[in-house]
């Protein structure tokens, strides 16, 4: 049986045993003992009250949560503190989404003997849990997308048990949340299996192959998320697979914008870029700037500003990221006014330093090995690509895969045609478009959309904001049933209060 | 290259050339010439037009279409002229969806700087259209699910392009459709590519795996729609399959139910399984009957109901059908009070008559070679599966695999909750579930779901009612983008008119 360790990523030291590997078996018994608490997940409102009971005790344990997080993490007590508070904001707009219940989509058409083309039924259809959802924890965050993240909240406010397979870089912290997530049901009245953890590598293809598991929720790597979606599709009966994979988050700096805002531009670059040591899926990963001395005005002010050195969240990364940033730099024409690579100045010695390539867009846009420089380099490294025109421009722009975001730096009186196709075209690769800010900090609320076109997601769902929720369900209809025999969601008097869309009226 | 031919079924002798097989070439310019055309759609209120001026055109040529449809599907000019009806009711329908903007999903959330746990940026989400949809059409409906059909309908109405994959039995019709489309949109000013049509088997993996291919709306058999789905899972870049695959859609007669309506259900029964020669992918395939004299008495209506013989979609598929029957029959224990097979006693040489098989339910839990009986078989046969308890009958229901139907026949007193246990778990087996009435006749309406768990569908949607049209479209959230730069359906000031949700509060 293989040992689970936590490991210190400002050391590669191991800081203990955390548990097993989970076993096929282990696998199998989370499962099934989700799934045997999903009818406990039926009753609305004792859901909302999971959710948020879950919010409390969370906070309760806060300061352990900071502590073991960032022992494992290496990101550091204030960030975790904002994403532990995130998290819990999360569960907490869940159980609101819950209780609102709009997201149930109760769509009610009465009979109509006279209707054509034909007679109509008695029709009425609302959304129903798909069953155990898998989730997979991401790296770079330890709550807001692991064990108590989105994807967690959103399935557990549809009505599906859950079972997480913790990151191996925060075992430590995945077995403390889950406890407070399985005693947070148990406080409700809900069996403490409505949330089940397996932790080691082969336990997540067990999980996604179980014949019991009706969906996946996955953030992390091209690799890792495909080899899981591989599974999903081929399996006998084929399941959906939430996934988000990568992106490169483009940032396109108009001539104008440039001109009027370089030092502005350039400061928040390096904030953006940086942040979180570069690790977050919506990192500004490649940026357009204007050839010409706007440009190099904006390029100045990203170099100069100070940039923290510090560890990534584990030492395989590191090494992924050193070896990105080396072959990057290998490339002809490829420069690096800011050389990212191994830290050496201060006391952790496992820290990385951020850095700035560039290359001219005429490369880019050659393909052949500068299509590196169009996948993502995870970690504290950005590559300012130089245009010399919108055709350059676009060329870049349009050999790009996917994105999570897009986003561009406009001059204030830039309201014209050209500015309204260039984020027409932005929103043409991506599933944000930003304008005159950064992409890092993905605000959870109803119109939030995080996903977007492939390798950004697998699907066009979103895992953050209220639709997220929508992932975990499916429609039924219901026709001709007799008004007892109905859902008490369906019923013709509407004991719920439901919002509802009734012959074509929608009514709050 | 190679000839694709109209052929008459009841004969089963080719009534001519339609054309030639389409080569990877032919695919090829289809797609990208759809694609090119992708723009133009980008203005709802032409294309509610299309919709429209598509179904006045297709009832202009109603004579002929039906005619056509007939020679190559033998389904009768009554069912055809409905089938007409029907669809032109469905294309005008999704006129009205684009009109009236819900699915659009508007949703707008401010600007807070004073929001918890974080300042929240103005945020403005709704959708877009994948791009270009491949459609499958269906043997079974060569109109409602073919070229002028529910999947082409509910596409162009989000904005997507369509290329369709024509079915080898109905090409003729096809072509004739397909021009219709065409010139409906250059009747209302748009490219006439916004529909293009590909002939020939090899047409169809060529288009799932076009890389300007965003999605695809299948309809078909499961054999058929896996394969098609795994090239769309196994791309470089994996799209949406919308797949309705195969479903056995069935039906329980509870005790009671059948000691009072013994005849009116076996009645119902033998006109729902027969309807269109059994080809309908709702036709119930599967039924429990309670043991002893009640359940007989149903047995005895449905086998004494005169039922039409009559020629299958095509020789192939008659000969699956005669194969399925003679497999089934060869089970022990299984019976056939009304045999079905090769009719041989009217005109149609090719005629088959319908039957019904029957099984003890005890039989079918056995699993092994009686897992055929829960397999559908296409065409005018139905299983009676004889219940002793109500533990026997969920015994069979548990071993089914997903349906798009699940139908109950109860008393007018059965309101107990043992009913309410039944429907319930009825929906947990199937997308659609039926009270005292019978699968077949699936209402275009917005409260309609056609789908169900898999093998019915390969994803959580609908092919039939309004919400068909979220099956072509992704969100993108717009941030801090400025007034003036917005799509027109997000502006602050709503020119578009819009149903949208603005901080929380949904306007109409």
């Amino acid at each position: 049986m293989s040992d689970v360790l936590s490991v210190d990523p400002r050391t590669g030291r191991p800081r203990g045993r955390v548990g097993a590997a989970s076993t096929a078996q282990d696998v199998d018994r989370a499962v099934r003992a989700a799934a045997a608490a999903a009818p406990a997940l039926g009753d609305r409102a004792r859901r909302a009250d999971l959710l948020r009971t879950a919010a409390a005790l969370l906070e309760k344990s806060g300061d352990e949560i900071v502590a073991t997080a960032d022992a494992e993490s290496a990101l550091g007590p204030v960030r975790l503190t904002g994403e532990l508070a995130r998290t819990c904001y999360q569960l907490r707009a869940f159980a609101d989404v819950v209780e609102a219940g709009a997201y149930l989509d109760v769509i009610i058409d009465h009979a109509d003997p006279s209707a054509a083309p034909a007679p109509r039924p008695d029709l009425r259809r609302y959304k129903v849990p798909l069953g155990v959802v898998a989730v997979f924890a991401a790296s770079n965050f330890p709550l807001a997308f692991s064990v108590p993240g989105g994807d967690t909240a959103s399935a557990l406010a549809a009505g599906c048990p859950v079972v997480v397979k913790a990151h191996p870089d925060h075992p430590a912290t995945s077995v403390l949340c889950a406890g407070i997530l399985r005693a947070a049901a148990v406080e409700v009245g809900l069996p403490e299996d409505v949330v089940g953890l397996v932790l080691g590598f082969d336990a997540g293809p067990e999980l996604v192959r179980h014949p019991l598991t009706a969906a996946v929720g996955f953030t992390g790597s091209v690799r890792g998320g495909r080899a899981l979606f591989d599974i999903a599709s081929s399996r006998p009966r084929p399941i959906p697979f939430h996934g988000e994979l990568g992106s490169l988050n483009p940032v396109v700096v108009t001539p104008r914008a440039a001109e009027t805002r370089a030092d502005e531009i350039g400061a928040g670059l390096a904030a953006s870029y940086t942040l979180g040591m570069g690790q977050f899926c919506v990192k500004p990963g490649l940026v357009l700037l204007p050839e010409g001395p706007a440009g190099e005005a904006v390029l100045r002010a990203v170099v100069a500003a100070a940039v923290p050195s510090g560890p990534l969240l584990d030492p395989r990364m590191r090494e992924a990221f050193l070896a990105g940033v080396r072959s990057r730099v290998a490339l002809p024409g490829v420069a690096e006014p800011l050389a990212a690579g191994e830290a050496g100045d201060d006391g952790a010695p496992l820290a990385v330093r951020p850095g700035v390539l560039t290359v001219a867009a005429a490369r880019v846009a050659d393909g052949g090995p500068y299509e590196e420089l169009l996948e993502e380099c995870f970690g504290p490294l950005t590559v300012v690509v130089r245009y010399g025109s919108t055709v350059e421009r676009d060329a870049v722009l349009g050999a790009l895969p996917g994105n999570l975001t897009a986003t561009v730096h406009l001059a204030a009186d830039e309201r014209d045609d050209a500015a309204q196709a260039l984020v027409a075209g932005l929103s043409a690769i991506a599933g944000r478009v930003v304008v005159d800010g950064w992409p890092t900090g993905v605000t959870v609320a109803p119109a939030m959309q995080h996903g977007g076109p492939y390798p950004a997601s697998t699907s066009t769902s979103t895992s953050v904001g209220s639709t997220a929720i929508e992932r975990w369900l499916r429609p039924v209809c219901y026709q001709n049933v007799p008004d007892p025999l109905l859902p008490a969601e369906l019923r013709e008097a509407n004991p719920l209060h439901l919002p509802r869309t009734v012959d074509g009226v929608r009514t709050a």
